[in-house]
């Protein structure tokens, strides 16, 4: 079982040609949508009493264990309010609200201890360290972060890699992080922390996975025509990578080759339509079928 | 044989770390150096009489004819000063001293006119379009273009595609020709000039390969830990990729996808040194050994 515990939030993304407010949202949201194509996959979060139950159905028809989502009395679910430019590449923060996530202790379901996979999505780095102690065993721990928790809180984001195993992160996250330009110093740097790995995301031009052995595994993205919105990309590539892995049981090189290819064809789903709606509505067929289509589009 | 005809410059390249004044630069000699290793390459240049001797012997060495290269009498050579910053990524022009390119009329040899293989690397496209005129029957004619054309010459750049098999262009400056962030809709309005195929540049990012029939090859750039000087890689690009079609005879949709990572590789080596220091030195054996480098670290 994979565990995710990040937000599960209420987005308003605004790009040029549409705006959607308080749309389903939030790392945790996409990561357990995209993991959950591959393996049983449980959720820990915190929401406020406006969360739609519409959404928390949406999820669990997915799959999904719910009952690590925790809904505080009289709060309100954290809101990230962004908008995309016109090449829908750059995004400006409008505003981030922390709102039930900003003094949430995490707890988990008993059954939820077990999980041999743990994913920390982009959270409070402090609460990611405290819920890893509710787990018995777990063979893999992965996290990711954002800026503004390296910005507020980066001894913390630090202490959370050392008890990772894998870290994923987007490229000027990790630039900031390390403050080095080059992200095969910057992975360098990260792995000097303790983590066996290290997945650097460039958005539309892929990832680039590097391991504490030497190891180096460039992968274009998955080539689209057009894009929708952008948002949740990065979850969804984590999802499918620790997904995949999850599944075949297995972290050798090989494996983790083939998870950053279906991570980015999870990412290439994500962003085909607003929010969460592709990988709501997304067939086990349909991933397959992408990840044969990118083997062959790569092919030379 | 290859012909390749553009800019033989004396270059300023300045990073943080190093600057080199007036060092052997140009399009034309990045890729006809790049290209040498693949194909009969043959280069017309118009140079000044600073020029130093030992640079069009280096050029020659490699086996490259250079009947094509035209000293104009009291002329300076084409000079470009640019800067990069600390990431090695971003570059500024300092002066673009045109110089001896400004007015050339070009002419070529007798022997080059039954070029099967014509690359018109960055240089005046009025020139480009004329120097087409001396080619009896060329098999297959590619070009690039940069900033300073699209921007002062816009129209013959165009005009000059539409004569012309195959364009080769930076995303930024496709982007800029074409008014579009997308580059699958900028490699459409290429293509839509007449062009059979489109290949945009990405930097570190590697290529996208789009073709006429609709066919995409999108390729991560060969992975280096460090660079040294990034200036040329776009033209050591394009000298591989021609000149590796050239050596098969062929331009189908597989021999331009090998092409494209022949690209990638010659690319990669010119930037692990200052100016054309690395391709001057460099080995067929070398070549062929990172292809296969590329092929096993982009395996999965």
């Amino acid at each position: 079982m994979l565990t995710v515990f990040g937000t599960m939030a209420l987005d308003t993304t605004r790009t040029p040609f549409r705006v959607e407010e308080k749309i389903l949202g939030g790392a945790a949201t996409f990561a357990s949508l995209s993991a959950c194509m591959f393996t049983k996959t449980a959720m820990v979060a915190a929401i406020g009493e406006d969360m739609p139950a519409k959404n928390i159905e949406a999820v669990r028809a997915k799959g999904i264990d719910t009952k690590g989502i925790v809904t505080i009395r009289g709060g309100r679910c954290f809101h990230y309010d962004s908008e995309f430019d016109y090449n829908l590449s750059n995004r400006t923060t409008l505003k981030t609200e922390l709102n039930v996530i900003a003094d949430f202790n995490p707890v988990i379901p008993d059954e939820y201890a077990k999980s041999e996979y743990v994913y920390l999505a982009n959270n409070d780095p402090k609460q990611n360290i405290k819920i890893l102690e509710h787990f018995e065993n777990p063979r893999l721990v992965v996290c990711d972060t954002i800026e503004y928790w390296i910005q507020t809180a980066k001894d913390d984001v630090e202490r959370m890699m050392k008890k990772t195993d894998g870290v994923v992160i987007n490229d000027s996250e990790a630039r900031l992080l390390c403050k080095e330009v080059n992200i095969a110093k910057c992975a360098k740097k990260i792995l000097s922390l303790g983590p066996k790995f290290a997945i650097i995301k460039k958005g539309e031009h892929g990832a680039v996975l590097f391991t504490g052995d030497g190891e180096v595994f460039p992968a274009t993205a998955f080539f689209l025509n057009e894009i929708s919105d952008p948002t949740g990309a990065g979850d969804s590539f984590a999802g499918g990578f620790l997904g995949h892995i999850a599944r075949k049981g297995s972290a050798d090189f090989k494996t983790m080759k083939e998870a950053v290819i279906y991570g980015n064809v999870m990412g290439s789903f994500a962003v085909e339509d607003f929010g969460v709606k592709r990988l709501l509505a997304l067939a086990q067929a349909a991933v397959e079928a992408r990840y044969q289509k990118y083997r062959s589009l790569v092919q030379f």
